[in-house]
């Protein structure tokens, strides 16, 4: 079949919107009309030439929103016109790391979705004649995708895709930091470093579990308002603050944070984030993507003293289990999404999406088929 | 009173070994006959000047047990001829730390106690006159100590002191850190970096829990026969290891071990133990403690696939609660001390203790009075 999509031919260069040859899904896999997809920082981190594991060319975009249309052999989890989120975590439930019931990273496909490839080593896009790599087992910059079985999590009807398919990367990677991962408890001190869409996501996260304070921490002041608005409590902007900032954090949560999150990829900052934890019992949880090659480093003393360093992808979340869950969470009014989709566009201007996050001025551009 | 102690009147000089003035316990205070004291790495890094805070002229040692002597006003919850065990992390009951249920790191007397005095900030020590300085709260290198109620463990009265002297550090922090700090449950596989004291109190406490791989990694090949004595099931001398020792110990683990400790002390040994954990799960603890200065860092990557990075002090241990149920386990045989108790001294040898300590040739030397 024929499917319009952005291919990214190469690193660095803008994406071209084509039509593609699409094969139909084999053995457990499902063809999916993506209806809207997000266009993520971690797109860009790719498209940018900053992933060394990066593939080219491929179809990017892995935070969509679609409905089954055709199923292959032995598929039984979902049948066409089924609405679905594709899962750049899948959840096989039968591999070592989904059996522990201790981590949300699945195995089953990892190593050919790491090269771009389905579970049988093969691509199902081509163009011209020239294949075509798949992105993060999603590619949902193409109106529709083949995805494995166990890399859809089926959702309810009534849920928009234009704002659901935000779920499929930021808001669970955000809300499911703080719920699945730290556990943040009711009453808890919380200090989300950068607020944008991630760090909007912990922000609420952190008020849906009943946290008391939820200190907000970014050097663009514009994001103060943004940040109210999703439950934070108290703002620090970092170049107003006169003296260090972890001793200030410190001194505003009286002894330094039960739980921090850094949601920058600011390897100094994550640093921050761990060393401005209660002693005794903070705990520090890594969401962002740091440059290749950076490490992050501390005194031995602030992990004796009880401090904790963790981190999460996906929000710890099984994607097939939890996020038809966050999707009730967003129905039901228990967390916004709405507001945060700050610019809607069509596959034709796909680019100018990168642009707006490049330039800081969005939270979240989506893509609408 | 008088009571004969080693002095500790400089660093990187023997102690000496004299009479000195103890006053009695103010209010809130216990006097203590110390009948036994271990020797532990950390009196020798404070003596040879590795503690950039360490203060002199004082009395080292805080790994004791006696009989308590004396109480000052008020103290109710020992009495003279209460067996007792000083803790060095004190257990008040009423601080933040201790209300929290999340840590053992009191801090109802911290600043005092770093200042090497006592909580109404005098010294009881003097030696013709000049103030000597307490040490971690304990001073167990005199024959007599005076500490705060809040600062000793009630022990049942048929334990040796000679034995569960090491109780009060060793055996509780290795023990405690899989116990407490790590919680680690039956099954887990877990490896254990350093066979020193600490390194052989891990092993046995994996192997109270029903630990299933219990990995030693030491460069002595002596601290084998050690481990095996122990509970260890594998041994890994990394300078018979060809290639990289943590891809040995992944491989070894089948994927990573489930807990880790460093009981080293060196930061690059603590970046090998986060690295051998699991991915998705594992739990590095950090008991070692660092030269001054040194830092551990590692690539967020490792975090953010789901590896954990803790540590743990005094094994996690709240000191009046935990400390008599270790006491108990030695007494029923959960856990074994006297094969690690090497060499027994009289006061007057104590400088020999660090000796042995420092060639390597002790697994723990305990001074009898």
């Amino acid at each position: 079949m024929k499917t319009r999509a952005a291919v990214a031919f190469a690193a660095k260069t803008p994406l071209e919107v084509v039509e593609l040859d699409l094969e139909g899904p084999k053995a457990g896999e499902v063809l999916v009309e993506i209806m809207a997809t997000g266009i993520c920082h971690t797109d860009a981190y790719t498209l940018d030439g900053l992933d060394s594991e990066g593939i080219f060319p491929s179809i990017l975009g892995h935070e969509g929103a679609g409905i089954v249309r055709e199923v292959g052999a032995g598929v039984t989890s979902v049948a066409p016109g089924d609405h679905v989120i594709p899962l750049y975590t899948p959840e096989c439930r039968q591999c070592k790391s989904c059996l522990s019931g201790k981590t949300n990273l699945c195995t089953a496909i990892r190593a050919t979705q790491g090269k771009g490839l389905m579970p049988d080593g093969s691509t199902r896009f081509s163009y011209k004649g020239q294949p075509i790599f798949h992105y993060m087992g999603c590619s949902t910059f193409s109106n529709f995708t083949v995805l494995p079985e166990i890399a859809v999590a089926k959702i309810r009807e009534d849920a928009p895709f234009k704002t659901s398919c935000y779920i499929g990367c930021g808001v669970t990677t955000g809300v499911g930091a703080v719920v699945n991962t730290a556990r943040v408890e009711p009453g808890a001190n919380v200090i989300v470093f950068g607020l944008g869409g991630i760090g909007l996501n912990v922000i609420q996260g952190a008020k849906l579990v009943g946290a008391n304070m939820i200190v907000g921490v970014d050097i663009n002041p514009d994001r103060e308002e943004w940040g109210r608005r999703f439950g934070m409590t108290h703002f620090v902007n970092p170049r107003e603050v006169s003296g260090d900032l972890v001793q200030h954090l410190v001194a505003l949560t009286d002894g330094g944070a039960d739980y921090t999150f850094d949601c920058t990829g600011n390897t100094d900052v994550m640093r921050q984030a761990l060393e401005a934890c209660h002693r005794g019992w903070g705990t520090s949880i890594v969401i962002g993507v740091a440059e290749a090659g950076k490490e992050i480093a501390t005194r031995p003393f602030q992990l004796v003293t009880g401090r904790n360093w963790r981190g999460t992808a996906f929000g710890g979340a099984k994607g097939r289990t939890d996020v038809p869950k966050i999707v009730d969470w967003y129905m039901n009014g228990k967390i916004e999404i709405d507001p945060m989709i700050t610019h809607v566009l069509s596959l034709d201007e796909i680019n100018k999406g990168f642009d707006l996050m490049h330039a800081g001025t969005s939270i979240r551009s989506v893509v609408v088929y």
